[in-house]
């Protein structure tokens, strides 16, 4: 998995009907890449997150075939000693 | 998934027959890479997409063993608070 | 596979259902890359650890559906002779 | 999917049986990589091919487990606008 | 795939028990980084050779849940023509 922080929200009114609907959030990696994950927990600008990719990702949404290669798995505590 | 901007169609002719007719287009990553994915929606040049890559792109085609491992899934809006 | 050293453990409280508990390791690559592997072997910190990817590392939890791409599968011995 | 152009044959006698038999081309991306991609078409040195990659590039082999990562799925036409 | 030239040998004593045994090996890629690689071939420091990643590598080891993502599945001929 590797380490993000949200930047903002994305919208894309025009999509494929298989994207589920919920929030796509534009995340900056720790190598400073930039890419857009599914957010399934609500979570805000700012915020340090856990991301898994790939058909990982897609699993999540239990055989629905989500077009979905990154998702937000966690939201990393404050206190986290690295 | 990544964001990107069309710049242009791929034509290719002489091709594997279990690639899907559609349209093929060349699309530029933040980072500045190219690549070419598979557009189901139609979008034009300057459009800024987004991309799902890997085998959750091949499972859009339903099992048919598409050769896709890169798919436009959305167009992005131009309002989107990033 | 991949060789990493471990940096440390991550905490994530606030996370999907379907994240197995367990230790979340921050491990740096040989390329400097940083990311976070689930560490089903116990590993300390400053350990050179052997590191599996994408959903090979997901079928460890014999399909959980788990959204783990990152998995610690072995400590590599010191003697190791590269 | 990615544009590479062929740079020549790779021939490797001794390899696992699953390796199928037919042509390994040495392609260079647009990023300058290099890689290896088994080519059903029969592309020559000097062609720009289109390239798909993981094991949407396997499945391309019916379910034979063939071990193959990156697949030529075609050629690319000399007059696509971009 | 890509090509690789052998850098030594990897031990790992402590290891999740669904890693094969047999030669792990530590490979240089023609881009310089280093990966570590199942070897089912009996290859050697110096030699170069075809690896495949990902999920396709595990599937050599037919449904064993083997966390394999990078495999040795050819040794290259001295006179490839690139």
């Amino acid at each position: 998995m590797i380490k993000g922080t949200v930047k903002g929200k994305v919208w894309s009114s025009r999509r494929v009907p298989s994207l589920p609907s919920g929030a796509l959030l534009d995340v900056e990696t720790e190598s400073g890449a930039r890419m857009i994950a599914f957010d399934p927990l609500g979570c805000n600008t700012g915020e340090t997150v856990l991301i898994t990719q790939g058909s990982v990702a897609a699993a999540y949404f239990n055989g629905r075939n989500a077009p979905v290669d990154a998702l937000i798995i966690g939201s990393i505590d404050d206190d986290t000693n690295t």
